[in-house]
């Protein structure tokens, strides 16, 4: 098909899909003339992998690239990409200089152990922890830190299932898709449906309190 | 204390404290002179928070700003606030116009249903489960959708804990506080968490199967 066909079937218009091409996202078509490229249903398929990362993932398009050639080449690299590239671990700088820094790189470094992960103290996902530590303890709430134990195991638990279903998949380049898509659509889908369970735990409990607070000051 | 002292004390530079008080993410000084104004302990406490928002949490100025909001007039419109305001969510058109919409919506409001929650199917979080679902079926991976269950029910179970821990300040600006920064941080501390469990769990099974695959093809 042609590039407007294209964009008649995916609903993604013609300027974007020359943007994917031009970024890397989206293999080059056929050319059938100097001016003329044909498209496939393969370039279907990847156009609604790019949408979903970027739309719903909230992936930027250079995460998007390096997931998609993740995707391309399957080894055992997708954990690096997987671990940095995420909406919300956008963490440029790590700064390790404040005091607080090395009490909660204890606290992280025992956790891991307590896991039995082999994670390492330098890696970019075990920093992006020891900063959260860090900030906690600097915001005066520890006690947000002692959950990061009940999440680990719960992190676990759930990754046992999300394990079991990508794995169901012979071929491995749909494993690693799904790894993928998992990955970054499963964090939007939990990130709104734990919104959605504190929502519905604390709204009453909340609005109880709220009044309470305003016949005090009120 | 001046602004230069503020900014030794936070290590964040003068002109972005100046952009904060300019975007009306920090609440003004009290003015000592026509050029200059004086800064107290809660202002170093409100940059903490905003960092912490921002350069951890992967919340834009726009979102730290909504959120802060919420913290310095705390009632139950927070919940919207944090329903929205997400590194993840920036779903900003979400169109129901694809033919998987229709049975993704349905999914969506029986497992809503099922689990008792009061949402409504036309909230930004529940449109945010449907377009997801949506975009799982195009990409015909309903194994995954498969997962919005259990992941509702972990959500569950892992929000009793959140709202013990929140609950136990009784000033309600610090239950609000706790809220906000548990949310915001909690989504990229559980993120990263579940990577680290992933790698954990497939890294050897994943390994293995690359192996295979290469004595296969090789």
């Amino acid at each position: 098909m042609r590039v407007a066909e294209l964009s008649r079937t995916t609903g993604v218009p013609v300027p974007t899909i020359k943007y994917y091409l031009r970024e890397g996202l989206l293999p080059p078509g056929v050319r059938t003339s100097p001016n003329q490229a044909s498209y496939s249903g393969e370039h279907v398929k990847r156009i609604k992998l790019i949408r979903a990362l970027v739309d719903i993932g909230g992936l930027s398009i250079n995460g998007a690239r390096d997931v998609l050639a993740a995707v391309d080449h399957p080894d055992e690299a997708v954990f690096d990409v997987l671990s940095t590239v995420s909406a919300g671990l956008g963490i440029s700088t790590v700064d390790g200089s404040g005091e607080a820094w090395s009490p909660a790189r204890d606290r992280v470094e025992q956790l891991i152990e307590s896991l039995g992960w082999q994670a390492k103290l330098d890696e970019p996902a075990v920093e992006v922890l020891i900063a959260a530590a860090t900030a906690l303890h600097d915001l005066g709430r520890d006690d947000l830190i002692d959950l990061f134990e009940p999440y680990a195991e719960w992190c676990l638990q759930l990754a046992k299932i999300e394990v079991a279903v990508v794995n169901r998949r012979d071929d491995i380049g749909d494993l690693v898709e799904g790894m993928v898509i998992g990955t970054v659509l499963g964090d939007v889908v939990l990130s709104v449906l734990r919104r959605m369970a504190h929502q519905d735990l604390a709204a009453q409990l909340f609005a109880g309190r709220c009044e309470a607070a305003d016949r005090r000051t009120g």
